[in-house]
């Protein structure tokens, strides 16, 4: 199967519907709720107009993205950023295009300096693991073993 | 030892040098690299007069801190916020500060339109871990006992 060859490129606010589309698709596939296409397009227009928020694609139309949220942090003259969702089309997989879309993701992150690169993968998703670490994360700090876990709470208004 | 049993608040910038002060024995405690109080302190100057981030402190002088950052999320109509640091200092642990800090952390993300917020534990410290369970956080999403694990990259310019 062939698919657009040409290096991944950042996001603009009218690749939101794009990677709504993705973002949808990628909850269905992992059995997560989504809030729907739409609800995500008319988030994702506001997000991408705003600093805090930048998305990396792959393909035209799109087969994959890498979306990414900055924040300040005390310990960093930079941001952090986290990579919030990473996702190829299952058709296409295993062709490299989640490497040049992470490559292409961390490039983003330097060119807006960013100092740290945070994600939370999932502890039985060692495929994932091995991926990220090939990309240069690591999950415990040199000359440790410890790795941490992630927690969360939703708060319900 | 008594202490002020006052409740916590919010910190403002003029607090900037003591939550500066908190940190640093916090990492030095630790036995983790720290920029020193000059340059956190001009940091969290910075930091406090923003959006994305604010502190909850206890006792004047303070000695408990929660520093907490925010950051828009696709899957929420309202903000994510990370409990970067939670400290209590060493003589003052066990009487329940840090339990308050922690309310008052939660309440002020409420306040804030905060619909989640996340904390990075580490996998051995299984006293932090129940501490946060107790407070409401959770490692796994509701049916699954699937953990995430917390990876990283730092960006070297």
């Amino acid at each position: 199967m062939g698919h657009d060859e040409r290096p991944p490129r950042l996001a603009t606010v009218t690749d939101a519907e794009e990677i709504a589309r993705l973002l949808d698709d990628f909850n269905t596939e992992f059995e997560t709720a989504s809030p729907g296409v739409e609800v995500l397009s008319a988030r994702l227009r506001a997000l991408l107009k705003g600093d805090a928020t930048f998305a990396t694609l792959a393909g035209t139309p799109a087969v994959g993205v890498a979306l990414v949220t900055l924040r300040p942090n005390v310990w960093y003259a930079g941001h952090v950023a986290l990579l919030d969702e990473l996702y190829v089309v299952p058709a296409l997989r295993g062709l490299g295009i989640g490497s040049a879309v992470v490559d292409h993701m961390t490039s983003t992150c330097r060119a807006r300096g960013v100092d740290l690169v945070e994600i939370n993968v999932d502890e039985e998703d060692v495929d994932a693991q091995r991926f990220y670490e090939r990309h240069g994360f690591s999950s415990t700090e040199p000359g440790s073993s410890e790795r941490a876990f992630y927690y969360y709470q939703e708060l319900v208004s």
